[in-house]
């Protein structure tokens, strides 16, 4: 496995992933060589991240072509192991039109070479976010000498096949030598922020790691130039939903003048969803704020409206949030 | 002890604390019988929110007399339990001012009378703050029918001698039978917002735990009528510092129309600083992030503009964040 820079990789019939369960601990690949391997890495969130599950679903559907199951099997087994990710329907659907219509003996081999172009168009996908983000970093340095980027949550490397989203032009900047800084909110309450610590450290990007609640005191001392966040989804006009806490942020960058952009590749938008008040906010588990017994309330999103969105960096260039329709495809 | 209304109580020639470091996993009581004892309880924070150190010191005091202590020593062995609390300095110079020209054999008695009212002026205090604030959602509860608020870190009872200062209003709208909820935010890094579930659970308050990060979307859903908050210091204009993360959530009640008060005695008000430029912002140990050897920023508190407060509730009455001027003494 080409270390640090891609979460799946294929090995001969196999496939090897990063175990993100044990990380930022420890570092520790898994090897999945069926179906039921598969499932168990998505169901068990040994890959998370939109894009990685949606890639581990199609190399799931090409295990389980290997292994002699048939198609249906596959994608009914991959489809509940997280029914609510958008991406891993969108892989299974494509998997499924790519090989229904093919031959029984040719499917296994189908399946490997859609399940890699999956792969390969999600990092080259990222990489061109990358370079599409770059000059506004760049920008900030020629100003300043160096650049400092708040993010959120973790849209890195380990949440796609590579480069990630949100640090993908962070990742491009340190490349061409900027002075380059990341500020990583903790992301209550699973913490995400130590999965970003842990890939920033790794690709050498020097980085400080916040409290959620220090990002308002940060951005009023002028200590941060661009937030960068990723999405899970954003709606035809260009409302965002992400990450729970990514809005608290919006505001505060908002109230100082410092630039909020999202990091996305056009598949996340939803052109069929007019506006955020049409996300669903998914309502996690009250445990995931180790509170006993405590009346909880958890939703694992917020929406931050287009309005204070600087623009979308996709792997097509920078879009105004408000002016997303020109991408549609 | 009067319990759950009084984190200090006498008995006797002793004094009985709340020790906090065991809440909320187990309600226990700690019996100071001397200086060492009211020393100790300070610095290993069974004791904790300004106004409850400023009266365990002034208790200590006494305790330290009562043993045949000298004035001197006992002030100069509190005085450096927490040497960045405020009100524990401003406790020791009340009580030398009133017994240092005292005769010695009355002074342990007067130390006794003092503490007592220092204990009692902030117990009086906060009730008057509960007076004050209660209008307010009455007003909402009359347009409602209920209401919900959301508070930051702990500003209940557990911070004062008594009732709280943010909480105040809240227990004195439960005592007229408003139908009142709370939204305790979990207050990372140290999560006070589990002292607050814990006290509000004990007052028979229906309350909500969240993540901090989830305030945004709350507010935006209209599901917050009113957000309280207190402070560690107020500058002159109005500027408000007060626990990290209590800005951001005063931006986002700004964003959506919701009233954002922060209660503190007038005490609070440090006079002397112009504005919230001025008050210096408290770095705390990385360790609080509990992230091992990550370079980490953990500043304790942020500066809420006067301009975004709705007002200041004190034991005076409301006024507005930018004038503050009439209550200087």
């Amino acid at each position: 496995m080409t270390y640090p820079l891609r979460t799946i990789q294929e090995d001969g019939g196999a496939v090897v992933i990063l175990d993100q369960t044990r990380l930022p601990r420890e570092i520790a690949f898994v090897v999945l060589r069926d179906l039921a391997d598969a499932a168990h890495a998505i169901r068990s969130m040994q890959v998370r991240g939109a894009p990685l599950i949606g890639a581990t679903a199609a190399y799931g559907v090409a295990l389980a072509l290997q292994e002699g199951q048939t198609l249906e099997n596959a994608i009914a087994t991959l489809a509940e192991t997280r029914p609510t990710a958008v991406n891993l329907n969108w892989a299974l659907k494509r998997m499924r039109g790519s090989l229904e219509d093919a031959p029984l003996v040719a499917r296994a081999a189908m399946a490997w070479a859609e399940a890699r172009a999956i792969a390969r168009e999600d990092e080259e996908a990222n990489a061109a976010i990358g370079r599409h983000g770059l000059p506004l970093l760049q920008a900030i340095a020629a100003r300043n000498g160096d650049v400092s980027i708040m993010t959120h949550c973790n849209a890195g490397w380990l949440a796609t096949v590579a480069h990630g989203t949100a640090l993908a032009p962070v990742y491009a900047a340190k490349a061409v030598g900027l002075d380059v800084h990341v500020w990583v909110s903790e992301t209550r309450p699973r913490n995400q922020g130590l999965l970003t610590v842990w890939e920033l450290a790794q690709a050498g990007v020097p980085h400080t790691l916040i409290a959620d609640n220090a990002a308002g005191l940060l951005l009023m001392q002028g200590r941060v130039d661009c937030v960068i966040v990723g999405a899970d989804r954003i709606a035809a006009n260009g409302d965002v939903a992400n990450k729970v806490g990514t809005y608290l942020k919006a505001l505060a960058a908002r109230a100082h003048g410092v630039p909020f952009y999202v990091a996305a590749p056009v598949s996340t938008i939803d052109f069929a969803c007019p506006d955020g008040a049409h996300i669903p906010i998914e309502e996690r588990a009250a445990a995931e704020l180790g509170a006993g017994d405590t009346v909880v309330a958890n939703p694992a999103f917020d929406i931050t409206p287009a309005g204070i969105v600087s623009g979308i960096i996709t792997e097509r260039g920078i879009r105004p949030a408000r002016e997303l329709g020109a991408l549609k495809p």
